[in-house]
């Protein structure tokens, strides 16, 4: 049976952030994404759409979702897909509630991502989390959401691993009144030095602007990647500071 | 005087790798770059079409360039532009020419790229390279080029700062036969322990297939980025990676 218009529509809706409130529910695009998301003990799946071959050589996959499957050819993958070269399945899954861990966030180190804008970074900065099993990222209302497309494709499965949590600064801090906000800056103690903590908050502010004066005003320790040489040069990218950041926070010699 | 068919022609013709060999020359746009380039002691600009606010609050920095200052209109540089929101000027400049220096490259730690691919990433790793003052990137002859204009714009003017020479690997490692190599491999010796020595060159391989097996046959150090946990994961993105393990190589806790 043909893709209906209506569904068609629906599903080209979930581009949209507001549709994908309104539905409580993402799209992730992929044979990768689609392994991981179907393996994922934290997913609800409401649909998949999948060329014959993909559905033939995943059955075993598909055992428990057989009656989320709809075939598709690959002109119709092409017309609802957001990727340039669709990859043979598109995956709806409802968007996981997400909890935070007190008792982890109070013991380890956690990001504050304040007004990341481009869905590249947060994908890259969920991998580096996951990577170095940072389990919880905060990040402010108006940053990029988790489940925009770009995000969840770039973040190849770690939105799967890592929890992600819209919060305000100040109310984060309300609940976690004695947790040490850490943040990169131009003038702070070197990253090259051990950290004076083993548990905090790592703020990372907007690509142009960087934190937010409010933000920086509760700042208890500025840090700073050391460069190398004393010419002019820019900043390095938000996402390769948080992996630098990240890196230091899990070398042992740079622990207490 | 409108700008003519022919030149505007000519300048979407330089989007193209072909045609800046064939005229030995690039494209920069925007005021930031623009105001680095026309500072930078190593480029011949060739022409500049700017705005004409832009020139008038420019008229000491375009001092010894006055005759190749183009005024064009908003709709104009719209139309030579390849930016999305072109922001007032565009540069033409020669090609620099780029030597190594020797004395450097033994004595310090250089970058080796093999096909990376993704402008992104190397206008990335050009920034890395700057904030640790590795002053050579080598790369494979099929990496992405540096005067890819998606490359000179994520390089936010490092380009001008880093001397990135295309190289075969074999033909590098003739020159400098005594180099040690590093890479970034899934089972290596940590980048939390002290490097094996204090200059080499670090070699990161393409985004998906990562690197040459006649480069990876030809490594002797092995490195790598201790994940953090158990659970299965995706790598890191190329320039996070790089940008790691530069911390790593200028990081006084982790050398000799």
């Amino acid at each position: 049976m043909p893709l209906s218009k209506n569904k068609e529509k629906y599903i080209r809706s979930l581009s949209e952030k507001k549709y994908r409130q309104v539905y409580n529910n993402f799209i992730a695009e992929g044979t990768k994404l689609a392994y991981e998301m179907l393996n994922a003990s934290n997913i609800v799946i409401e649909a998949i759409f999948a060329q014959k071959g993909w559905i033939l050589t995943n059955k075993d996959l598909l055992i428990s979702h057989e009656a989320l499957v709809e075939e598709v050819t690959q002109k119709e993958l092409k017309q609802i897909s957001q990727l340039t070269t669709p990859n043979q399945v598109l995956i709806i899954a409802k968007q996981p509630k997400v909890n935070l861990d007190a008792n982890v966030v109070a013991k380890d180190w956690s990001l504050y991502l304040d007004r990341i804008q481009d869905p590249g970074n947060m994908g890259t900065i969920l991998r580096i989390a996951n990577w170095f099993g940072i389990q919880h990222i905060f990040c402010s209302l108006d940053s990029v959401e988790v489940y925009n497309f770009k995000v969840i494709q770039a973040s190849m499965g770690a939105f799967l691993r890592v929890k992600v949590i819209p919060i305000e600064f100040d109310a984060l801090k309300q609940q976690f009144p004695n947790l040490p906000t850490y943040a990169a800056m131009l003038k702070g103690r070197s990253v090259f030095q051990p950290m004076l903590s083993t548990s905090g908050l790592v703020a990372m502010g907007n690509e142009s602007q960087g934190l937010s004066p409010s933000i920086l005003a509760q700042v208890d320790h500025p840090i700073t990647i050391p460069a190398y040489g004393t010419h002019d040069m820019e900043s390095l990218n938000v996402a390769v500071s948080t992996g630098i950041i990240c890196a230091a926070l899990r070398n042992p010699l740079m622990n207490i």
